[in-house]
Order: structure tokens, then C-alpha cells, then sequence
């Protein structure tokens, strides 16, 4: 089990993802009941990419609550996550906020509650050292730094965004708040402390906190469960039967609602952008578990 | 709670179904534990129509097993329940089995194994007659007639998908099949009583037998969740947290897993061709007994 | 100039076609003072398939009028000749009458006109013999079964069209017309000799009679200008400044306005279905003889 | 004839453009033997838009010759003038030069040969003057300042081509070039001078200087009358058999091979955004003049 064929590639278009050893590969498991369990490069950061996509909609509906979704909708795209097309059809709304498009729509909603992409990133981070319970969650520079020099994709999306004036802000603003989201590295443990809340009903299971409410948390479940991997997202589902988000830097984050938090690791990748070896890890463990929620 | 814009309208292509009493409401929910409950018009037969792709999905896994998804694929489509345009840019590879066009490579598949049109559907009839435990079931000949008669757009993606190889028997006689199984009429009741074994791990909870593994009623489950409502697949599973299956009679059977098979019924639909009653019964409902599966 | 590279490969889905010589190259040009010049394979009849799409659409314009208009477009498309997605995204209208869908559209006019698909056929056999002037010319019914035989996308097509509304006559019907246009076999000699009105001002210039008006012979050359080769319309006006039409079977009419009528025949096609060497030949002959309108 | 209705209305989304008098007529025609007919307002200068396009396509074409058809296509597209769709399923090559991408690409080829912005915007506005023999031709920075602010449409374009490696210059340059050369304003005048070497077989008909070789005249003829009008491209030629390129101010500018370059201007738009009363005009002279090169 060593070949790239069993492994996938690291995504090569942002250079520091394609450096990360493929042969990595981390996994945590927190329970609601307090106990976390980890394997493998566990506690090695990598960058989250994607999932963090799914802690600034959280953010984004805790201040705007449900009137973010006259800007993005809730459906699955059945389109790549960086796919132009479904835009112009549907004059600017994005079919989700987990497509790039949609996340940056999210982007410019909180942008436009904390005033500076700057005040935007810190609010962002500070969130996301609160539900993890971990002060040393940081943004890779490296990895925020080559994307923005590489991504002429993300700029004709905010740019489009803009053309049908579904971005309030200046796309270079939303494009470096939603560059630097992208950039924030962590580790397994790290991620799946920090998905606790979606595993017990909206609360840090250790201080019993409310994060968000219930119905919520439950209607972001659904989210990660239709749209959560892109074009792979029914092929997820079908397999796991399990709510996630993946990131194209090999991570997923997995929920059991109502027992536990997941995060896998291995940078290689399959044909989706999806981590090959971190599906396989959810999709054995789902099964011996009995965790799917179907 | 009167008017037409809270009921919506009925289906008005298919003109049998056009003429139904936009008043009508039936509910029926089927708990493993054998009880079953019933309120409003549960007792009327109405067309299940897509419903009907739920059971001919299952026969034809267990006749083919995962072959099948050479054949079709397992992600939510993004579009229209008739849309061609998918089936152009993916090789006549349907996206999912609900879409029309992917449940019309499943009813090609069950007519290669049962050999004519009229066995097909005979064996489809007799299925649903023994997850239900009701000899009643029938097909309606006036809806199957009607549909024969205007489905252009039915014929139009049969030919397609033969044209690309994907269907191995004549498309008059898989159309034939279609729309026969489309044209199965059920009440509430009987509806919630055939879908029992997907919320029992793929058992009659009645008498225990198997209709299918466990983890292939888990799968099942999982693209009810993801593709169910066609291009309203999203929204439901983020309103109600069930996986579930809609037809263009106002018809959705949903499953809480490990509880209920729950069947409603109101033939007036939304702009995704979904009841509109059926879906707020069906929020509510899954809101009040915490029936979500997240 | 014998290999496969420099001829193209014959059309392979009419299994009549595929077995066409490839080393077959005929050259006929019928100039308005009625002097006619041929060399190579000019007398021997082939399949000349989308290039009756021409006079069908002159024939249609001449019992309807600009009422046709109506139901089909005139703008060149940029898809292949039997894409279906343009039809969805414009409600069953086709982009222009020499697409699949749009020639169904006017096969479905002429059979409205002449009551049944016999007497349809018949008519249209009759005009190509009269400006052809050449009873000689029939249809291949080898040709006509196979395309009956294999043609799902086009029976696609026509049910799609039915679908929206954009057919009066059955499908079937109007297929029967289609085929059998498509399947009349001409030489290039019979060919140049029919599309003598397209160079002559609408009229016959060896005896003077009015075949269309000048202004429509004008507009059907501009629509072989602008979309008479499919999605390579742009490349061979671009390349020959002259209006012309092409068929699967590896024939091209080019007109030049005023001056003549040029047909030519190599059965090896390029990437969008086109004689490549019959493009050869009309870029060479344009070239030398100054014929390009620009 | 002073109606909404039958003049149409100027372009909005560029507000100096939606505040020019839509009462405004200009035509001017020149003849290839060095006469100039003008009526109505033939000497007021007006933006001439897209018809810039026109312009820095023999530009670049006289610069790196038929290598600039390796980046961008000649084929009609079928789609708006500024739709991303066709470049994300064609992986970053625009279909043709006249589209605002394909427009973007041979901005940037001309930007790649100049080095800088200035120098390249310099030397479109020299071309023009020297083939109009006209100093006085000038950018209306009112407009180029106007589009820049609003143009996030074009700016998506441009940051889309980099993704696929289609630009070589940074986005905002390429826009910066692209911007100003389509806000030259130049009067019917001015304009029917400059088109001159089209009709005249690429000389100067006064001087007799070549300014482009003869093959080349006819080919960008060619691309004129398949592309010129965006999506009103087939019926234009349908209407009028002239090729010809419009530009959202109003102008077209129209070409009689041999004969005449024909500009008119009026700023109420059809909904293809060209000038309604333009094409009438066009429609009528070339009508009564018997000039459709059909």
C-alpha cells in the first residue's frame, strides 16, 4: 500500500501542497463523551483548504443568521468546485456555500460585519481556536502567500460574483479573506476537537457551551452530507453514510452525529480533489462502527 | 390554509393527474415496532410515480448487485428530474438512479433479466405487493395510458441513451416498463408499509425476512438523502434531516432509520415538482419527534 | 497523399458509409454561362446526406415564407450537428435549419404541406431532379434502412422537439422524411447542376426559370455562410470565403455568387464531420480563381 | 419613428453611454474610389466599443501572423458577447476574437509585443489614425474610466484566461489595454475611413499603401460575417449579406468587399446589444444598392 495508485498525488497547482509527503497519514477521533482517540501523523498540521469553509458559514449564520441564503443556495452543484458554468445560469448565486463561489460569498458577509479583511481573518481564527480549545491554530503564510499569487480562478469568481453584485466588498478584499481561511493549518486532533459542536447538538461537549443551536447544527450536517465533497459528495454518502467536509490538502472532516468527531489526513488525492486514503480510512471505519446515519 | 399558493398545483402534463382534488391530504407512518399511524386521506390510492424508481432501484441491486454503477452514476445531478443537457456532456452515463434517465437504464436493466415488458412489470407489482404485504396494489391504466401517450420526453431520453449504447433492449419496451411502474397507484398506507424495510436495516419488521442487506439499505438511504427531490434534493435534506423519495403525484415516502417509514401525500407541488404540503408536513413532523438523522 | 492522416476516415456510424472507398475524389463546377467542368469520381453517386438539408429549407421557404422562421432559428450554433443541449436551453427552438434538429423541423413542415411521409419524399426527389435537371437522381434505400436502423440520437432529437411542441406530425413520420432525404445519392455532376439557382440569382440560367426568389437565394447562402458546416462553419469561411454545405457522406456544394456552382466528393472526414480533403480542394480552387465573396 | 420601441435604447451598464441622446443618426459611406457620402450625425464622435476589436485583431494578426489562431478560435459562438460558460468547457481558448475574451487574448498578444500598457495603447491609436488618416482620433477617458470601475465581468474574463495559461501579461494590464481601446471615440466619419483597406483589398484606396495582405482582408472579412455580431451574427448576415462589426455604443461598421466601408451610428440597442436602427439602415442600403455579397 505504497504506490501512487493506491495513494492519489497531492494537489500540485499551490507548490507548498505538493511538497507534503504523500506517504502521511493522521487520524483523530473525538467522542462527545470527552475522549479522543488518535493514529498516525495525528498531530502534524497540514492546511485545512476547504474545511474551513464550513466554519465560516457556521460564523457567518450565527451573525446573519438565515438571511445568507438569499446569496447562496443549498443545493448539490454535480459541478467541479471550481466551476464558472452554474454561475451564469444562475446569474450569480451560487448553488452552495461550500463551492468556491459560495465560500466567498460567505467570505463577503462576514467581511462586511467586521469592517477589514484583517479584523475578518482574526474573528475567523479566534473561532476556531474557541471550539478546538487550542490557542495554537495559525495561518501557513507560505501556503496563503501561493495561493494568492496563483489564483486567477478564485479572482474571475469573486470578479463574476461582483459583475451580478453578489459581493458587497472589493473582490481583492474578499479574495485575501477567503485566501487566508483557506491557508489555516492544523492537525487531525486539532480538527476534530474543533468539530465537536456538530457532533453534539451545537455544544462543546467538555464545557456543555452552546455554539450554535441545534437546528442549526443540524441543517450544517445536512450540508456537509449533499454537498460536502463537490462532485464526489453522492459517492461519499453512498459509501460512508456519514456528514463531511474534505480539503484539497488531503483533510476531511467527518461527523457521527451525536458520537463523534473525525478528521483524517493523506495528501493524496482522487479525481474529485478528495483525500483517496482518507474515504478509505471513513469508509472502513463507518462500516465496523456501524457509524453511518443512514 | 386554502389557497392555491400554500397547496401549490397539481402535476398538469400528465392529465389524470391533473384533475386530482388539490384538497386532499393523507399521512401514514409505519414504526418498526409494527404500529402504524394514520391521519387524513391515507387510505386513497394515488400515482406514485418517481417513488415507483425507489423499488425498481432496489429489485434491480439485487438482481445485478454493483454492476449496475457501470451503468449509472451516484451523484446528485444539480438539475431538472428530465434534463438531457447532463446526459450529452457524460456520455449517456445518467448522473443518479432518479433521474428519469437513470431510472430508465434500471428498468432496461430488470427487463434484460425478466426478458419482456409484461414480466417486468409483473415482477415490479409483485415486489411492492410483498414489502407492503398488500395484494391490492395495481397499476392505474388510465395514468399509464396518458403518460404513453405525451411522454415525448421520456422517448427523447431513451432514444439518447440508446444512442450511447446504455439501454440493451429496444427503447419502446423500456419506455413500456417506465411507465407502467410510474403508473402504480398506493395509498398513504400502503406506502409507509412498503418502505418499512429500508428503516429496519432492510427487514420486514413484521416477520423479519430480509429484502436487503443492511448495508445495501444503507446505500439506498444515502441517495434518497442526495438525489431524492431532484433539484430540490438540498433544501429537503436541509429541512428535514430524512432521506426520502418524491413523485409528481404529490406522493413522498421518507425513512428515519432504525424508526420509520412515513408516507404523505397532497397533490400540489412546488416549483421543483415536489407536494409542498407534503414537505412542511414532513419539517414538522421530523422538527417535533427530533427525527433527523443529524 | 494516400495515408489516412491527409483523407480522413469515412463517416463509421452508417455502415453503408464506412465502406465507401476513402481514395474517391470527384470535382464538379457548373459555371452560370452553363459550362460544366469535371474531373476524378465526378459521375459516381454517393450519400449526400446534410447537404439535402439545403433544399429541403429552400423548399420549405417556398411554401411557407418567413413563417418558418418561427420555429427555427438562423444563428450558427459552435455545437456539434446532433447536440441536444442548445434545444433544452432554448425551449425546443433549434438554432438553425441545418442542424438535425432544425432539418426535423422542416422535414415536419413539408410532410404538414404534403399530408404523408410518401408524398413528402416524393416532392422532395421531384425538386432536386427539376434543378438538378436529372431524373436520374434517387434515393440509396441500403442508406435509408441503416440510418432508420441506428438512428437513436435523431429519434432523440425528434421526440424532443415533439416535447416542446415544435413537431405537428409524428415523429416517426417526420424521421421517415428525414432518413430518406438524407439517404438521396448523387454524383457531383448532379449535384453542381442543382445548386446552379444558389450562384444564378435564384433562376435556372439555362433556361431562365425562377427557382427562388434572388433575396431568399441570397439568405439561404448567407445561412450555408455562417452555419453550413456545423462547428466548423467559422474555420471554412474563414478559410474559402464561400457559402457552402456539407454532408457526412463527403460531399460539399460551395457557391460562388454570380459566377458558379462547385460540388465535391472525398469520403474521409475531419473532426467535425467535413471532407477534409473536399475543404483541400475548395481552399485551393477559392484561392487560385479569386471565388472568395470577401 | 422616435419611439422606444423603434430605436431601442443605449447601453446602461457603461453610464456614459446610457446618457448619449438616442435621437442621434450618423452614416458615412466610403467608396473604394476615394468618394465619402455622409448624412445626419457622420461627424459627431461616438465610443466605438467592440468595433475596436476589429482593429487590434489585423494588428496583432500583422504582428505574430497565424500563430495568434494557436490562442483563440474563429468559430461563431452562439453565446452573449461576454459569457465564461464556452471558456470553462473549452478550457481557456476563446471561440473568436470579437467575444471579450477572445478580445482579451489578442490584447495581450499585442501587450506582450510592446512591452507596456501606454506603448500598446499608443499604438492601436496610431494604427487607427494612420489607416484613417485622421490625428484627431482620441480616447475618451470619461469611458475608459468608466468601464474600469464597473467592468467586473471583463475582469473575471481575464483572471479565467490566466487560470488556463492564456494570458501572458498580468490580468490588469491586459484589462488596462483592452479598457482603453474600446473607449476610442471616433465619428462615422472617421470610422468608414478606417474600414477603408477591408473593402479595398487591404490598401488604401487614396494612397495605394498596403496595410494588410489581400488573403488576410478576406479572412478577417470572413471572421466579420460569421462573429461580427455576437449572437446576432446569423441573422445580420441573413438580413443584410455584408460583413460587418458592431460595437455596443451604436456604431457597426460594414464592409462591401470592392465596393464601400459603410459606418452607421444610432445608440439604441437590439437585444443582442446592437444598434436596432444601425441594422435597419444597413438592411436597407445594402438592399437597394444590391451590395450582399450573396
Amino acid at each position: 500500500m505504497s504506490g501512487r495508485a493506491e495513494r492519489g498525488l497531492p494537489a500540485d497547482y499551490i507548490p507548498p501542497l505538493a511538497s507534503v509527503d504523500p506517504a502521511c497519514f493522521g487520524i483523530a477521533v473525538a467522542l462527545v463523551d470527552n475522549r479522543v482517540f488518535t493514529a498516525g501523523n495525528a498531530e502534524q498540521a497540514f492546511s485545512i483548504q476547504s474545511i474551513s469553509k464550513l466554519f465560516t458559514l457556521t460564523l457567518a449564520l450565527g451573525m446573519l443568521g438565515d438571511s445568507l441564503w438569499r446569496r447562496v443556495g443549498r443545493e448539490p452543484s454535480g459541478d467541479a468546485f471550481n466551476s464558472i458554468v452554474l454561475l451564469e445560469y444562475e446569474r450569480g448565486i451560487p448553488r452552495n456555500p461550500f463551492l468556491n463561489a459560495g465560500s466567498l460569498v460567505v467570505a463577503d458577509a462576514l467581511l462586511s460585519s467586521a469592517r477589514a479583511p484583517r479584523e475578518t481573518i482574526g474573528e475567523i481564527l479566534r473561532f476556531l481556536r474557541f471550539v478546538a480549545e487550542d490557542d495554537g491554530i495559525a495561518i501557513d503564510p507560505v501556503v496563503a502567500q501561493a495561493e494568492k499569487a496563483t489564483g486567477y480562478r478564485n479572482a474571475a469568481l469573486a470578479n463574476y460574483l461582483s459583475s451580478f453584485g453578489n459581493l458587497t466588498n472589493h473582490p481583492e478584499h474578499v479574495l485575501g479573506v477567503y485566501v487566508h481561511h483557506c491557508a489555516i493549518a492544523m492537525s487531525c486532533r486539532q480538527l476534530a476537537m474543533a468539530g465537536r459542536f456538530l457532533a453534539a447538538r451545537g455544544r462543546n461537549p467538555a464545557t456543555g457551551h452552546s455554539v450554535v443551536s441545534e437546528e442549526r447544527t443540524r441543517r450544517v450536517n445536512a450540508l456537509m452530507m449533499t454537498c460536502g465533497h463537490y462532485d464526489g459528495s453522492g459517492d461519499f454518502a453512498f459509501r460512508t453514510g456519514l456528514p463531511s467536509k474534505s480539503g484539497v490538502g488531503g483533510g476531511i472532516l467527518a461527523i457521527v452525529p451525536a458520537v463523534a468527531s473525525i478528521a483524517v489526513w493523506s495528501p493524496g488525492l482522487n479525481a474529485q480533489g478528495n483525500s483517496l486514503l482518507g474515504i478509505e480510512a471513513l469508509d472502513i471505519l463507518s462500516r465496523r462502527m456501524c457509524w453511518s446515519v443512514f
